[in-house]
């Protein structure tokens, strides 16, 4: 009877095992990930949070610098730095508002629109590496993002 | 006809939207997850990658640096400043083994080893922020693992 129980209780216990870690699976998908795309994105001369920038740019067109940093998660200390890279290349314009001047518009340039055409071989190369179904995919992202919520929800 | 067939070539075509992208969901949950860790990992005087380190160390006892490295995946260059600051926070030893002066054998100290009953908390904590069912877990970890198996494979 002892034993069962202890048995239980082992069985309910949290794992300390790396392999069983959800977080250390997320970190080392992540950093292969990431791996991965530096050699594709070098070729645009874009590291993979310019490229971040840039999706959602040819998604938006113009956008707000407050705006941007919302919807990529990032704060104004890792996006100026980063925006006025994408300038000095020659992809984007930062603009500051007439009527706002606390308010920086980003804008794309020609050079920024036109490499949307040129860009998905990235992804597709991306999807192709990743070797998941489409099933998968829409899998992982659901539960990515439930997690994403959740933690987010937990602060 | 023409209509029907330009829909289907769109429907194949890659997205560039950022909501479309898995990697961006592993990137934002990532972070999430990161920052989640932090102030947890903080009470201990952990770093996320020093918390991983823990981790291999208690699982394994013992391990050749070289080792360390292959089941963390990181290289030489990151783990020794990582390894550095554990020992000095009397967590862990380095030692250099006398029959091959190249290779560095990383061992607890009692104290390293005594955190391992305290820092239960942590994956405790973060289980419940994640707030996934057993199941969701289990497929999370698959799926981000064949990702990244794929991804190794690929490169």
């Amino acid at each position: 009877m002892k034993d069962a129980q202890t048995n239980v209780e082992q069985s309910d216990e949290i794992s300390l095992l790396l392999e069983d870690q959800l977080c250390f699976a997320l970190y080392a998908a992540q950093r292969a990930l990431t791996n991965r795309y530096r050699p594709l994105l070098e070729q645009f001369g874009l590291t993979y949070p310019q490229y971040l920038v840039m999706l959602v740019l040819w998604e938006h067109g113009a956008l707000p610098i407050k705006k941007l940093g919302t919807l990529l998660e990032l704060d104004y200390g890792t996006l100026t730095p980063l925006l006025k890279r994408l300038e000095a290349h020659g992809l984007i314009q930062r603009r500051r508002q007439v009527e706002d001047e606390r308010s920086v518009q980003i804008t794309l340039t020609d050079e920024g629109s036109e490499l949307r055409g040129r860009i998905r071989v990235v992804p597709a190369a991306i999807a192709e590496a990743a070797g998941l179904t489409g099933n998968e995919t829409t899998d992982a992202k659901t539960l990515l993002e439930k997690l994403h919520a959740n933690i987010s929800a937990s602060d």
